[in-house]
């Protein structure tokens, strides 16, 4: 039973999830050291934590002698320089979501790490989610068919820290923060192997004043034809909302992984109020709390998955490869909300060919059938299709 | 008091609907002929409902010297020469959805009726449904600030008459049929008076082998800077998924018409099963019914108001001019697909100009205030932008 | 098409929401006069409603040459005097739930109409909500076979008016102002002829500094052992919460009427709130308005069933005699709170008998089957019950 | 960083999901020897779960040189014997819930636990769901005032093991399955330190040939007057129904465990349908299965809090003491099932004593004040109470 030492970089929010997971439940992994850049916001995360160190010095956190692990949960610029430090170093490192500010930043952290030879991991939660976790499994059992369209939303009034606002230190604007998961999400369900082809981008900033956008609709095409299509948003009101949805051939699924779980409250405000869950906009009224954040959120599955990958020697589910797909997706978004056309996916592929999606539709009689529907009385009304004449008839059989 | 006898049009699931509400409760008009091409289904009809009289000249039917309203419930490709008549005929006359196959065909019924000075009124239920007309209710009275994005999504296994699948009889397929309802739920929530400026519509038939998209999602850019998304689809599965959503700059809105709606049941299958809801997939497992279909899908409401409005000499909510829009702007959806790129939404535009969303941020020293988060302790953080460098910091106030 | 003048006796919230329905949609019967104590409520009642006349007599208010039906929408301490008087007067009488403040006024009423042989209503309108009339409907059809079990909750934070907390006016607390809504909902669920033989209730004032009780339960046990099981409370938070429960030996039916319908809106609540619906708790927040509350809360079918059953000469579904049974049932409920055991339910029974729920096992080799679940490998698991020694098994076949 | 090895005794289906849940994520202890009376099932379990050893020999199992920790995972009628067993051979015990086939078992259990000095833990996962613990926290934190009264519903169509039907071998029917839950459940909320003073409960078998009940309700009056409410089936068609509610003074809280959890599914049953979740009734139409079933379902708190407080040498949050108060109030519902009457709760009581729910009413010029509504305008109407008279008037203020 193999168990590991961490080093956390990082002391904001993100960090704050990630420890509690990792010293949440029995987990035997524990951080070990961790960086901030402020000794001040170090101090304070070591003892909310249980850590034994901090520092401000990044590369002693990094080359800390006891740690195998370091994982990157800074603001996304720093991303790169923290990435080739390990990856010198020569440990495992997990970064967090977004891999890179775009596709070129996150090919020079996927080359680094690859040709340093060390694991690398991509800290996309949202597809280990359990909720997500139980859907693809259904969906590879064949319990709705085809992939045909995948909608992913994630929305809330807007990020907690100054840095995510600024577009020279993220990358972009919703688009980074929130579609760099719905993207993910969507290729988890058309399937891994399927080449996202082109996208078709919409973005505008609508509320606040910044340069960024604060909304943003994206569809992206993949080869098979499915679309992954994404909805972000900075000016949602209500909380965060975070659901997918997975249209099928012969099938649906509907995840609501945040504001209907199937916890409600209602509290007349008598109360301390408390922590009611991440981006909730108020602590009276009705409420809907999530029961266990780090674990509907998927940073439970996520970090199970890349330990076990790590002590069984594959590649965890999501690798810095999938983050440099979805940092091209996203660079194609940018491209499409500027040119307002269709833009192809630039990437290196390391998937296969997908067929196009089969129509293979029934016939009776010589004719196609289109529809089958059981009426009351056991009969089956069929609307049929004459390949000659191109009509349509309906028939009682 | 004053009532109405009403010549019905058509036999189809839409005229006994109609006729249903009509004859339904209390009401005091009622259906005094129907006509049918099939003088079969006409008695068949005119049993079902204790309609005096049916008959297959549509020209008797519409000149009956004892109605005053005739209504069309007839397939599209029916409804100029229907309205024509009508409109020759000088009765007040009430068209069913999509008023056109086309944004031209539109026109000439607009032409047509507006030439003769008789009523008209365009049937469009969903923006009747008691859900739609209490949420409008609340954003006029600023429930949740100014509109930003509407998301309408119609979606259901495909229609249940043949004509509905042949294109030529249409004018399309899943937009034709379920983006009409769509587009206009949108402008009734962003204002009819703001006007559709451009579309970006992706269509794609991927189950059906028919030549019409049995998919497609579109977006309509309104003046202010509001999006009307729409979302319809002939192939998804588990019945029908009637949802709306608005979102805005103080609230959101979210609508089920028809899937979740408060009505769950399951059962085992030993029963009968009969109707459970329109296009519903299965009489066995969880089922969702609704309470009264008409009411719930408008019915009730729209003819609530196109009576009234005939009574007091004003206009119905909805007009032959608004069909003529959704025409028009279906018609840019179709171009769109067919580009894929943004297309102008050509039309007579009758509404005025509106501003676009107004940014009026809150100043804190100087400062722009980009978010304002109460603290578990009272106390506020703010993210603040500097006006001159561009740069964002968090403060505590 | 009959039409009717009504006289409305009453003009508190219960006057508003009937007058409301009837003068709703397009509907043919209307209030002709309106009687209030309070010359200014009937004045501002008659104005609200586009009523012709108001007045401070009840006798003229019921004479009124011009109506034939006269609606009681009196407090429950007035009931049995209108009664009596519109009896007298000969009209058809319609009476607002409860009947009366126990069994023994119930039955003075229910004497006084059936020897004036005028047409009696008893307006319980929950039974008549779409999602009710739909579930009725399918129990008939046989879609969850026998019913085994109703539980009925209606609860809110307490009324509205003065006299509802005064139990000398009223015959009690929550039980008499939201259980007869219950007991009713039960009884047309297991069935009207399906006798209630006996009654185990708990009452507590908890909350309010009253004599009545606030809060309740009560099981009321019927001939074919079914149970009604009724939660009342006027001590809830969050709003009115009126959910209803089916289950039977084949399937389950779950009805929400009112907080969870399928619309949500969440404000920030820059807006004038206004209203949201009835006894909502909040105008800002996650809020959960109803469509169209007069149709919802079943107030539209009600009078439809009572004006048609008038026209028709039949009895409406809810008549006195069941206002009587459910007084009959309250006052069983009341001598059960006091003597903490269950008590029989005295009355004069007008209904069949129904047999006891069969149970009719399906047998397996001479065993009794008591389970039978399938595998995913497409074989049965067996729970046996060997009849001799009383002992169980598992078998896989 | 402690970490435990396990001796698991039984192989059913609880043996399985607490074997999943300690074997799960990065968990730190391990299951080292399996007992089972079947040599082949033991076996299967072994490989299954990747223990190292499994025993015929329940002695053997219980003082395996290498474990600490001795999980009793057997039928109801096996507990004493194995807790006894566990206590003389020196190890922490944790039982699986019920504690004991009625209370003198219980306490039989209890005694020798505590006279060796032993840790035990009572493992009443449902207490311990995620939502439950979010839950208590609130109303610790005063979110809902005082607790009113508590609800909790389990209910499902029948247990899957043989040996659950048979009441000598259990104790009895779907109270000492269903029931133990609900109650604990009711206690964490209303405050352990509450005591059950008495009982009233029903019962009946209305749907399967068996002896013990299938259906049961019970109320459990606590000292401050607090009423906890279960309801308990084996006759639920749709799955397995797991819901809480609880209601207090100043907010409500509703939790649904399982079959409406934010995870949707249709399917049209075309694939292998797989496992859907504990109790699911079908494998097409509309399903909800729960995300990930052992962290919803309490087992992964559960074990946390049970080891944790090993290792910090405390008390767990569920003690075998615990698991006796259920008992003795599931034998007060038997009794008063039998008399039909309320049943004294006879326990030995460990708690504090508890005051009665606090009624202090505002007051308003000499009048106490029952309600207090906001009107539109802004104004206040209060209904008062004059405290001489006990009549009430409304006023505006």
């Amino acid at each position: 039973m193999k168990q590991h030492d961490v080093t956390m970089l990082g002391t904001g929010l993100i960090g704050d999830f990630y420890t509690m997971t990792l010293h949440g439940q029995r987990g035997r992994d524990r951080v070990r050291v961790v960086y901030s850049r402020s000794a001040g916001r170090g101090e304070a995360f070591r003892t909310r934590h249980g850590v034994l160190e901090s520092t401000t010095d990044m590369q002693a956190a990094i080359r800390h002698p006891e740690t195998d692990v370091v994982v990157v949960a800074l603001p996304n610029f720093l991303h790169e320089e923290a990435v080739s430090a390990v990856a010198e170093a020569g440990k495992a490192v997990l970064v967090t979501k977004p891999l890179g500010r775009d596709a070129a930043e996150a090919r020079r952290m996927l080359d680094a790490v690859e040709k340093a030879g060390v694991f690398g991991g991509y800290l996309e939660d949202l597809v280990y989610t359990p909720k997500s976790l139980k859907s693809m499994k259904a969906i590879q059992d064949g319990a709705i068919g085809d992939v045909t369209w995948v909608r992913a939303r994630e929305t809330h009034p807007g990020p907690h820290s100054a840095w995510f606002w600024d577009h020279r230190l993220t990358g972009g604007g919703a688009i980074v923060d929130l579609g760099c998961h719905c993207i993910e999400i969507a290729r988890c369900f058309v399937g891994k192997d399927n080449r996202p082809v082109e996208v078709m981008c919409y973005t505008d900033t609508l509320v606040h004043p910044i340069e960024a956008e604060d909304n943003a609709i994206a569809l992206v095409r993949f080869e098979s034809g499915a679309i992954g299509q994404f909805e972000v948003s900075w000016t949602f009101r209500g909380g965060m909302d975070l659901r997918d949805e997975v249209a099928g051939t012969h099938g649906t699924i509907w995840v609501n992984h945040f504001l209907r779980t199937g916890l409600e409250m209602f509290t007349a405000g008598a109360g301390e109020g408390g922590y009611v869950a991440e981006k909730a906009e108020t602590s009276a009224g009705w409420l809907f709390p999530v029961g266990d954040e780090v674990s509907e959120l998927g940073y439970t599955d996520m970090f199970t998955d890349m330990f076990d990958a790590l002590d069984e020697g594959r590649q965890p589910m999501e690798t810095l490869y999938d983050g440099y797909v979805v940092n091209a997706i996203m660079d194609a978004c940018y491209r499409s909300a500027e040119s307002r056309a269709w833009e192809p996916v630039e990437l290196e592929w390391r998937g296969g060919m997908r067929p196009r999606i089969s129509k293979s539709p029934e016939t009776h009689e010589g004719q196609v059938v289109i529809k089958r529907e059981r009426l009351p009385d056991g009969r089956h009304k069929l609307i049929l299709k004459d390949p000659a004449s191109g009509d349509f008839s309906d028939r009682i059989i």
